[in-house]
């Protein structure tokens, strides 16, 4: 039963459990008191740290452990900001950035800062060029991603760490994604990593401070962890990540070839074998195991649903998948499709044949989901007059449509819009009336993908006017 | 070689083990995903909170799991603070509140709030009425232990829970030492509480909020747990905790009675066995395993280093063994002295035997250690004339004395003074001169051991002049 979303958390793995269990007996005293329990346990501490310190890259007094990568991601934000609270409350991020991350900024502005969110071009990555025009001389702080977690995107992190250093401003680059893979080079401040998204286990991450970097720690004083990482230290479970990002790294290599081959094999069979897929994130700077694509007309539910039922654990980050009714903002920025949407992140170890087998379930799962949904067939996709369709047009001149979809969710307003398109002539026009937040995002997509002109969203009763020039 | 010391961390119960063992292998995935391994994650979590929180006494939603106990701490104040801000900044707590809640207190009074510190007995306790005072109409919450981390005295907590609803104010309980032996009666409104203190694995804490109580998440935004705990759930950990909660739960009142009598052996035979000691703490309203005394003319970190060589792992609330060489704030608020102090907890399954060993060993550690120092042999103690001591008192008449103790650390300060207090007759006065930390806490301390008459403390240059006159 393949697992497929490395990229929330992967298996533990095999080495983190064994040196899990090893210093369960060794890690649980006080490693700040000094007899032989605790010493026992601080000196198995001193010894994660510095294997921790030797794979990011970094001294081990630049590196403590938190309790998760979030956590990681919050005190670096925070920290970083306090200690340079003189040059100013001022933060810059990508538009892809992790929650963490995004939402680090979000509690800046509430209280009294600002942050500025660099755009992505449509394979998600930042052009370092235009990130450092977003630098102000109130910047206090950078963040930026090493890769991204939906769609497996490089950031350009190298350069864009040598245009903050030659401004003065820290970088912070979240790690998580890729921290498995290799060191993040680069002249970065500081860094926020994750262990369960290496195969260690949940309950720790890892957050490195340069330095030199102005830092003060926020919240309640605590003398653990250098004052950066408030609570018992977790010895064994911080034991376990840091043996098995040494044992990660050593694999990572041939590992990595190994998965970019299968994920290769994905890219290019997931546009033969579906039709109306786009493959999004950039095709050769990305993270080895992970692809992203979107399929028209389907709901990301329903494909997650059939998936799993077929054996395959993926995740997606279409609106339809998510309580908050929100499409991704990964893929809201990249301005790609967001239905349909599924990421799949192969874990250590997946097989050719796992991946083979994916592939073979994979047309008819969406087949499936698109049939159930009354999409229209790949044929009728292409603009050919059909029977008026329902909901039924509203009366109007011939080469002007309405289509309501008030109330209605994602994917079915795209699938409406392209059930009618054909009935209008050439030069004619579509409007689609949505309240659907995805819509906003997808009928331009779908225009983009179809070669259709998307003339813009107006104002409309209960919802929003989507207009749709019919070109071929 | 016995470990002594449960109330900084217990060694791992073997339910917790084993429920780690077990969940490793379901627990690793997100939660929040609709896959599989994702349910099966979430059936963990869901489980694990049933049990806990039927093991505190309260609802499934009320309880969080945190990364710690301080973070539950931490959480649980900020976020009851915040949610009452209306109502004002103020916070009540005792003087003799675990690290975490007296931090949270200092962060809330440098960002403008404030607090008030209710005073304890001898015992360690504070009066319930003497609490209800502190309260204000602007007070936004109320901390209390359910039973302290250093001497093991239980508080009032039923008491005063009782006068705060009626109040009208939130009490939060830490109940950090006290959860595996039972949960927290009477009508409180927040608690806290940490799993490798019961048994459990590091890496989890507890935290409740009572229905109704107003509660607003401090940091950034996190939809993990409620919104109160930020950071990707360390499920393994969290099954353990619960599981071994439950375990020692049904243990506890067995264990807590053949505890207790151990103890009480340690409580009566301290007394008999150690001259100059003096046992702290309430001896009836206790911790069932949880025992502290001081010792006169020692050095805790001597002690702590002699008794670990004699396999004995304890620990001391003395200055002498912390880096900040501030003596502990808890025997500070108790009025009791603070060095030499010994702390005893025994994990579950302390037997007879290594109680009886430890009650061998330690007379003879702490004569070898009062020996090393040069302290009084305890019948040089009672007042007797004695050659002048060294350092060789100032030139000053016969009925006064001055020993010069500036740049000498505890114990040396209090050896000194009950070496030259037989010098000087009865009525007439020994002023140490000391920079020591301690000295101001240790010297009244040891008039009142002795029953001579602490006169007071003068500024002197380079320190404090202690004054005491001799009565017998």
């Amino acid at each position: 039963m393949p697992y497929f979303d490395a990229a929330s958390s992967a298996p533990l793995h095999p080495v983190a459990r064994q040196a899990l269990h090893a210093s369960l007996d060794e890690g649980w005293a006080d490693p700040a008191r000094l007899y032989r329990e605790g010493r026992r346990a601080a000196l198995l501490l001193d010894a994660a740290r510095e294997t921790a310190a030797e794979a990011v890259g970094c001294r081990p007094d630049e590196l403590v452990f938190t309790s998760s990568g979030t956590r990681a991601v919050h005190s670096a934000v925070s920290g970083a900001l306090s200690g340079r609270r003189r040059v100013g409350r001022h933060l810059v991020l990508s538009a892809v950035e992790h929650s963490s991350v995004l939402h680090s900024a979000a509690t800046l502005e509430a209280a009294g800062g600002s942050f500025t969110e660099v755009p992505v071009d449509r394979t998600g990555a930042v052009d370092p060029t235009a990130y450092g025009r977003a630098l102000r001389p109130d910047t206090a702080l950078a963040c930026l991603q090493s890769a991204n977690h939906e769609v497996g995107t490089e950031q350009p992190v190298v350069e864009t760490a040598e245009i903050c250093a030659e401004a003065g401003v820290p970088l912070l680059v979240d790690a998580a994604q890729s921290l498995g893979w290799g060191p993040v080079p680069g002249r970065w401040s500081l860094l926020a990593g994750s262990a369960h998204k290496w195969g260690g286990p949940a309950g720790v991450g890892l957050l490195v401070v340069r330095k030199g970097v102005r830092f003060a720690p926020q919240g309640p004083v605590d003398e653990r962890e250098s004052g950066r990482a408030a609570g018992f230290q977790n010895i064994p479970a911080i034991v376990a990540a840091a043996a098995s990002l040494r044992a990660v790294r050593a694999e990572a290599e041939a590992e990595a070839e190994r998965l970019r081959a299968l994920v290769g094999r994905i890219r290019a069979a997931v546009g033969d074998l579906v039709p109306d897929v786009e493959v999004v994130g950039d095709p050769v700077r990305r993270l080895p195991h992970l692809v992203t694509f979107s399929c028209l007309y389907v709901d990301g539910e329903t494909l997650l649903h059939e998936l799993d039922r077929a054996g395959f654990s993926v995740s997606s980050g279409s609106s339809c998948t998510s309580s908050t009714l929100t499409p991704s903002h990964v893929l809201k920025a990249m301005g790609v499709i967001t239905e349909g949407n599924v990421r799949v992140s192969l874990p250590s170890g997946t097989t050719g044949e796992e991946v083979g087998t994916f592939l073979d379930v994979l047309p008819g799962v969406v087949a499936g989901v698109r049939a159930k949904l009354g999409a229209p067939a790949p044929a009728a996709t292409s603009p050919a007059p059909s029977p008026a369709p329902s909901p039924a047009p509203s009366p109007a001149p011939r080469d002007s449509l309405v289509v309501d979809a008030l109330g209605r969710r994602c994917p079915i307003p795209v699938i409406e819009l392209a059930k009618v398109i054909g009935g209008v002539p050439v030069g004619g026009t579509v409007t689609v009336l949505s309240d659907d937040e995805a819509a906003r995002l997808d009928i331009p997509a779908w225009c983009a993908m179809r070669e259709q002109e998307y003339v813009g969203e107006e104002l409309a009763d209960h919802g929003s006017a989507y207009v749709v020039r019919r070109l071929l």
